[in-house]
C-alpha cells in the first residue's frame, strides 16, 4: 500500500522522459492514458505516447533536460512548471511548459502540457536547419 | 492568524477578475506583485495589473467567465487550469490557461499565466472585427 506518491510518480516520469528512458516513462502510464499537448493535439494510450517520446524533437536532440521549476500536488492531481530543454547541435531549444497530471491507482492517466506553440516554432526551424 | 488559505485567496482573486471587481482583485496583490503573461510579457505592481484588468480584452468584453477546471496547492504555491471566457458581441472567446500563483503573507506576489498566444490571436481579430 505504500507506493510512491503522485508527486514522486510525476517526478520519476519527467526524469525518465528527459533521459529518453522511454520504457521507464511508459511503465507509469495507465492503459487508457490521454496525452494532450494542448496547442498541437491529443494522443491516447501508452504506444502513442511512446511514439511521441521517440519521434520528432526527441529524435533530433542530442541531449534533453527537463527542469521542474515548481511542482504542486493535491490528491491525485499534480501540476508542474517546467523548462523543457533540447540540445540540437550546439544550441539549446528551451520551452516553458506547465504540465497537468491526473493519476489513477498510481499511474498517470492524464498528461496535459500547456505552452506557446509560436515560441516553440520560432526556435525550432532555426535549430533544425 | 486564521486568514484564508492560499487556495481560497486565488479562488477569490479569479472570481474578482472575472466579475471585473478590479478593486477586489488588486486588494489581494502584494505591493511588489509580478504578473507574467508568459507569451506576451511581464508587468510589475498593483497599478500595472489594474491597467491590464481594465484594458484591451477586458474593455472589449461585455461579460467574462473564468472557469477553474482544476486547482492544486502546496504551501504558498497554487496552480490552476482554467478556461478564461470573454463575451464580445454575441460570441465567446475562450482561452485555455494555466495559472501559477505564489503567495507571501496572504497576498499574491507572483501571477504567471501560460497559454497559446496563436490560439488567442486567431480568435480575437475576428471577434473584434
Amino acid at each position: 500500500m505504500n507506493g510512491p506518491t503522485p508527486d514522486e510518480v510525476v517526478r520519476g516520469f519527467i526524469t525518465a522522459c528527459a533521459r529518453r528512458d522511454v520504457d521507464g516513462a511508459v511503465a507509469v502510464l495507465a492503459d487508457d492514458v490521454e496525452y494532450d499537448n494542448v496547442p498541437i493535439g491529443k494522443v491516447f494510450g501508452p504506444a502513442a505516447v511512446r511514439a511521441v517520446l521517440t519521434g520528432d524533437i526527441f529524435a533530433a536532440a542530442a541531449e534533453c533536460e527537463w527542469v521542474i521549476v515548481r511542482q504542486v500536488a493535491t490528491g491525485p492531481v499534480v501540476m508542474n512548471e517546467r523548462i523543457d530543454r533540447f540540445r540540437i547541435g550546439d544550441r539549446w531549444l528551451e520551452i516553458p511548459v506547465v504540465g497537468i497530471f491526473e493519476l489513477d491507482d498510481g499511474r498517470i492517466r492524464l498528461w496535459r502540457d500547456y505552452f506557446d506553440l509560436g515560441d516553440y516554432r520560432q526556435q525550432k526551424p532555426d535549430l533544425l536547419a
